[in-house]
């Protein structure tokens, strides 16, 4: 008996709306620009690329790298501070085993990125949690939290966050580096969503602030092309980084995916990316509004704001037990996920996560009227 | 300043001969084919693989593989019971991450693969080594060790060894395996070289003894097509499958490499795979027959066994120092490896490794005749 032959992580069934997952939706995903990429760089003679790669990623993919993060950015980006990552997970787990050791402490922000967490418990890590508001990371809790304990790193999600869609602000983002510099932790900024800004620029990255050599800006392709090439980047200072250009995985393996980033380096080089993200902001950012619409017709009784980015609308609806009204979902063929699942604290029961990036419309629109047959009932 | 822009991890200049590199010679890395399979697969409508990938690795990509095995091993061999890596080096830091913890007791060969060494310590592991002779690891020698500690786990390059070239034998296979349950440590198999021989077929892999439920069979793409695909496999038991697939980074960032591993499918399917290692082995066997030829009549003071399969010569001349030998052949233009960077215990300092897969027969002769001038001075 073989288990059935299957490629993807989350197969939704076909009559099932799951409302819930922050995968993008598999049409969104640029086969097209991906081929002509390949084609273009394989159909050159150099194959630099498919030997063991330099420690730090290839340089030209850095390179290309660099001028478009310095074009979105505002500010230079320079190569030498650019690590190619096979994404940020893979990064986040590198970091750990390179800069942790098993009880160290680490912070995230409450809601956080669920599976963050359980990445941080494989590596054996203590986690404690800051509250956040609209604005992201509750500074006075931080401030308090830090004289009691001394955080190796504070995770955070500080743009179009996930689960909250919540951004920090700028004058926080001053006042975090200024702690992390006092307290002597490192803020590893997972920056995926910075890109996708539908109605209001954030403000820009940690990119801004490596100086500080107290920051890891990490960012991916996964949302801005494809999750399955497995790639993205780190942008640190040179003090951090070379501890990681040094480990022994990439003494022994060489650099993280030389196939992959020279083909989209060729992809960078001729502004497909560019283009892509544009037609992303179209498309999602013209969900959002929709959804938002949707959202206070159908299910007037759900506080949310609406995210100026990103993948994710963070509703509460007080009152309500947010794992109770998914089991009510899922048996009328939709799905959400409930707050308590961001949360480290067990807490957030009457929360709820909803996606905007796995459906278009009509999907959207026909999963919102089945849940709110589950608040009608 | 920034740094020049690089895409390959060790550059040799163009008039020195580096006999000690063990990376593959560019010009023998598959461009073609690769290019073939990336335009099957890319000119297909499905996109699967552009998405977040299941935790195993597509399943279609292993099904390939596990054919592929199966012809390979005699025995057949499940997609179910393999998992894709990122390569050995990702494989074994994921396993380092989730099995041990800083302070845990690893078994490894004397010599053994010295990069390997690097990637356990930044693991805090503790590194002891076993003797090894012409049969490779030295039962009684492995049976006192574990009277007097207990490891988690014993890396071992079973077949064509690097550096020494050396094979274990069946016998000692079977009595291993025996000890690893006797003795609850799993044996972690780096098997890279495997399909790689010339003179001799090998024992069959690892791979024969997963039932044990103490067997890890690491395998790569890195020696049988390319290096910078960042690919490889593992084949274990479903009872130590189950903790890497459930695994934090995995849940996160879903299964690795399911862009590149859809292009390997196409080339597996295609028969290219088999294609390219049989022109290997011409290649490459004929190249250890001449370097033989060519270490007897100018290195006769060199003391070796043929390798039957893999890249290395290990050769011993009793009486030298390798590290001064080193000096003298860099001032020549030509460069091998101390055998006591194998050494896990400053040892073996009359030997050095060479190897014969980054050049081709004209160089390694002048490689030699370079060495030869080292010795007669």
């Amino acid at each position: 008996m073989h288990t059935p032959l299957q490629t993807i992580q989350t197969v939704v069934p076909h009559d099932f709306i799951d409302l819930g997952t922050g995968d993008p939706q598999l049409e969104l995903l640029p086969l097209d620009l991906i081929r002509e990429a390949a084609a273009h760089r394989l159909g050159q003679p150099d194959r630099d690329f498919l030997q063991y790669g330099t420690e730090q990623g290839d340089g030209f993919f850095r390179a290309a790298l660099a001028q478009f993060l310095s074009a979105r950015c505002g500010f230079p980006v320079s190569h030498d501070d650019l690590f190619t990552t096979s994404g940020v997970s893979s990064a986040l787990s590198l970091i750990c085993t390179l800069f942790t050791k098993p009880g160290d402490l680490i912070l995230v922000e409450e809601p956080s990125y669920f599976l963050a967490l359980h990445l941080f418990a494989d590596h054996g890590l203590r986690v404690a949690s800051i509250r956040t508001d609209e604005s992201g990371l509750v500074m006075d809790d931080l401030i308090h939290a830090l004289k009691e304990s001394k955080p190796k790193f504070l995770y955070i999600v500080p743009t179009f966050q996930n689960p909250s869609g919540h951004t920090l602000s700028q004058e926080r983002r001053e006042q975090l580096v200024e702690l992390a510099k006092r307290h002597d932790f490192v803020i590893l900024a997972d920056e995926v969503y910075q890109f996708l800004s539908y109605t209001q620029s954030p403000p820009t990255s940690f990119s801004a602030y490596i100086d500080s050599e107290h920051v890891i800006s990490l960012g991916s392709f996964s949302k801005i092309l494809a999750p399955g090439l497995r790639l993205g980047w780190l942008h640190t200072h040179a003090s951090i980084m070379k501890t990681i250009i040094t480990c022994g995985v990439l003494d022994s393996g060489g650099g993280m995916n030389p196939f992959t980033s020279a083909i989209v380096r060729s992809l960078i080089e001729s502004g497909g990316l560019d283009g892509n993200i544009s037609s992303l902001i179209n498309v999602l950012g013209n969900r959002v509004q929709i959804t938002s619409e949707l959202l206070k017709k159908h299910i007037p009784q759900a506080k949310f704001t609406v995210p100026h980015g990103g993948y994710f609308f963070w509703l509460q609806v007080p009152g309500i037990d947010a794992k109770e009204l998914r089991k009510s979902a899922q048996s009328n063929k939709v799905d959400l996920r409930p707050g308590v699942l961001f949360s480290s604290q067990n807490q957030l029961t009457d929360h709820f996560r909803l996606s905007i990036s796995f459906y278009d419309v009509e999907r959207i629109e026909e999963g919102i009227l089945r849940l709110k047959q589950c608040f009608d009932k």
